[in-house]
């Protein structure tokens, strides 16, 4: 019989305890280490906004299995509280040393595997280490903030960074009673996943529940009280009160213990592994937050930690090196968040990054019911579809609203791992029935809308294009169609050049248009707008556009009532 | 310049309205006839039950678009009432009679398009016309059933046929506070979308609301009162008392017309198309509830009548008949539906229907969370999972429970499409944050479960298999791993042939394990389970099965409390 293959994984939390639980599961014989630097093995990191936020109530939820549960139910030696020195690749060792009482240990490897997750990143600014200064990585981090929350101490929060934690947090603190900041140096929140359309919906929804926004400021220094504690946030804005500061401009991939060890680093800054997940060293393996992942649009390395993927990553170098044969095919970048009553979500890339990765893209901007228009519950989500212009091929999908979206992401991430193009999607048979979706789904309307401009039947302007073009002061004409109800409510502040014909009055009132000027056609979201510029091309009228999403996307100046 | 294009569509409904209206964006110059027998076009006949429950309160929220609005802006010959009775294929005309008067019209077509739809079947018995016998098509019917309800007349419904709108339709009628009850000839709901242990968790549920299900009976007359009013269903089983009978069984294509043209028929009953939804005449398409689909997973034709696919074909007719070089590429019979508190989907075929088609297939049968454990608002679902053996090609999913199951059916509805493999469905980035689905989504679990069963890692048994192996009295034992407290509260009912050890007592009473007689592991939803088995088998216990889905799909015998 051959001898026990030794397996020592390096990181407890997600991809590591999966990999080791995976391992003994493919090989009952091998003998397993889990050598984990916390105290905890297997916690939960996404579920810490809402630990904060109370909505999770005790700090043992977090906790997907104990470090002894695990370790007896498995047959695996895990060692809590066990730093990782150094690896002697040669020898195939790695030197782990015992944080209680710092005795040092040389174990033995067939095979290594590298878990050693991410760090939260902390800009290097005056007053860092003042106190109520937070990261949050892990549940001891929501446990000193939901301490400070719990005594009462914290009127006034400021984050600093717009991220996915950020959102989080921001929904988390203002739902405890704190008024809370978030600054972030770009000019708009998610900024890695979404464009500005869809960005612009979620400003609107985290302003309407109380979150103040400091867009394109950066923060300079943090300052204190004579106890040490922060007071301030000092901006490029001006300056913020603040109990309490989170620090959440990102993560970086700890990749100390790999670089010493000469393993190779990717141009992300973490750890290169090769499709089953290998290091530049075949015998480590690494996974989770510590490694860089190809992006399956792009075919391009990136830095996108998640704990779905770290299980992902986790299973297949379980089996790895157990001897299998698995790969990784990489990732989409998929996220969805909730933020108070919205959801806000991504796959792929958005336009921004196509234009990053030099594809030439088409986009739709689409408002829609999310069930049927006629079910009462429906809600409304806006999407945003982006398509490579010359294959059609689907890049991404982001949507936002207070209506189900993570549904849809999850169709165009799948439409994504195939290499689906528009038409293919359009064509997907998804459930319908009017609890759960419109007869056409959003999906299928955003990737009509797109081949709807291939085909050349449908031209866009976009709202942020409209904005440029009502700033930059050209000839133009915005056409509304709504119905005069709908126009005296609620339009776009668009002064003289906003003219108002319902559309079944289209026909009889053509001799209105002026010929030679550039229409916009406009309605409520897009769908009469779409219909009367067909008309109105039809009818011999040449410079018609409409309006996509129309006034539900408008992010511009709206007039009410009578004019 | 060229004469006008002539369209002439027979039907508007779904696949008619959408047809014409795509022709018309396509082709603004085209001369546009649309006929329809009714007096309402564009109605969503998805959305009857609803207004049936009282959840849609108006009939006017039924219609889309109104015969003359959608006239109007879409410069469209619209003429209701009035009925196709002819196609003379040689002079491309059909003959049209007005219902109001009883003229006839002869329409010249360049391309005519039959979206004829379907009529509910009714089955050939006794007493079918009596008073207080329906069928759920039209606005109409639902208005007649709704009256009668409202009006104090119906106590006891019996419905005929436990399909979607069945399902549908016994949800409304207890809401509206009627007592309901079933009758399905085979041995359970929804037989053509799931197998057996889906449907049971369906079926307690049903019953758990009221419902009462007679299955494996079939209805052999309808008894009425002096009034020629229906008050009794005779079945197979006995005698059921009903103040009114909704007759569910299905729908059959209306292909009278194409028949009576000479069009091909296929060998569903419906009219064939081909792949640019085409008839066997090149100047006539059709679409909608009178067409077969090829099925994507079989490749064979199928029946398959909804709104969804009704709206794709009127897309891809629209734009042929104007021109265009659309193709349909068929459908996957994906359905959804809201049954009491528990949704209820499945897309592509389920186990039995791989048998049919001569598949040998891979299941698993997952129960799950359909958010984080630790997310509060997070709801059980069960999975079942289906994919060709040598192949490992996603054949279907089907899934039912509290939580959100229609995101999981979309998603394999994407990934059939493509062709997938469980391994790649395993691998596709959904989106992942706790309150909208666990790290390994239930889909990902499904097919990681499949994966293991093909790799030799799970050995299963299913809740039916394991049913019978207690009938048949072979030598195996059940062994629940769950904690002492679990086991004291809830186990299957298996005599002397139940065990108990807890997970974490395996190791040491190892010795209390009959060697040589077969054992099958059980836990609450089989991942204790699964773990076990392995373990077990590790220690060189041969014949170790797991029960998959273990106590939470388990449809037999439980036993409670000490024994």
């Amino acid at each position: 019989m051959a001898s026990r293959r030794r397996i020592v994984i390096v990181g407890g939390v997600a991809a590591g305890t999966k990999a080791a639980a995976r391992a003994r599961r493919c090989d009952p014989g091998a003998e397993i280490t889990l050598v984990e630097k916390g105290e905890l093995i297997s916690y939960a990191g996404c579920a810490l906004p809402y630990y904060v936020a109370g909505a999770i109530a005790g700090e043992s939820e977090l906790v997907v299995t104990q470090a002894g549960e695990f370790a007896a139910l498995r047959d695996i030696d895990v060692r809590t509280r066990t730093e990782a020195l150094r690896i002697d690749r040669p020898a195939k060792t790695v030197t782990v040393r015992r944080l209680a009482d710092g005795r040092e240990d040389v174990l033995p490897y067939d095979s290594l595997v590298l878990a050693t997750g991410g760090t939260p990143l902390v800009p290097p600014l005056p007053g860092r280490d003042l106190a109520g200064i937070h990261r949050l990585k892990e549940p001891a981090d929501a446990r000193r903030i939901r301490a400070e929350i719990d005594a009462g101490r914290v009127e006034r929060a400021v984050i600093v960074g717009g991220g996915l934690i950020g959102m989080e947090m921001a929904e988390a603190l203002t739902m405890r009673g704190v008024r809370t900041t978030v600054v972030e140096m770009l000019d708009r929140v998610l900024a890695a996943f979404l464009d500005p359309e869809i960005a612009a919906l979620l400003h609107a929804h985290l302003r309407a529940r109380g979150v103040e926004l400091r867009l394109g400021e950066r923060a300079l220094r943090f300052e204190g009280d004579g106890d040490g504690h922060v007071r301030r946030v000092v901006t490029s804005g001006g300056e913020l009160p603040a109990d309490l500061v989170l620090l959440a401009i990102g993560v970086r991939p700890s990749v100390g213990l790999a670089r010493d060890a000469g393993l190779a680093i990717g141009p992300t800054g973490a750890i290169a592994v090769d499709d089953h997940l290998r290091t530049s060293d075949p015998a480590i393996y690494a996974g989770g937050d510590c490694v860089e992942n190809v992006h399956r649009v792009t075919g391009r390395p990136v830095y996108s930690p998640l704990g779905s993927t770290a299980n992902k990553h986790g299973r297949v170098i379980g089996s790895n090196v157990a001897g299998g044969d698995e790969r990784f095919p990489g990732v989409l970048g998929t996220m969805v968040a909730k933020v108070f009553d919205y959801t806000v979500g991504a796959t792929g890339i958005n336009a921004a990054r196509a234009v990053e990765a030099g594809l030439a893209a088409l986009t739709a901007l689409v408002p829609a019911a999310d069930r049927a228009h006629n079910y009462p519950a429906h809600q409304e989500i806006v999407v945003k579809m982006v398509a490579e212009r010359h294959s059609s091929r689907l890049l991404g999908l982001q949507g936002v609203g207070p209506g189900e979206v993570a549904k849809r992401i999850d169709v165009a991430a799948t439409a994504l791992s195939f290499g689906a193009t528009v038409d293919q999607v359009a064509d997907v048979d998804l459930a319908y029935a009017p609890p759960f979706a419109p007869a056409v789904d959003p999906v299928h309307h955003a990737a009509n809308v797109i081949r709807n401009k291939r085909d050349g039947l449908a031209r866009t302007v976009g709202p942020l294009e409209l904005q440029h073009m009502l700033d930059a002061g050209g000839a133009f004409l915005l056409l509304d169609v709504r119905s005069r109800a709908e126009f005296v409510a609620r339009r776009i502040a668009a002064g003289a050049r906003l003219l108002h014909i319902p559309q079944d009055e289209l026909r009889t009132r053509l001799g209105e248009l002026p010929r030679g000027v550039p229409l916009v056609v406009c309605c409520q979201r897009g769908v009469r707008a779409y219909r009367a510029a067909r008309l109105l091309s039809g009818m011999g009228l040449g410079d018609v556009a409409y309006l996509e999403g129309s006034l539900l996307t408008w992010p511009g100046d709206i007039e009410t009532g009578s004019s």
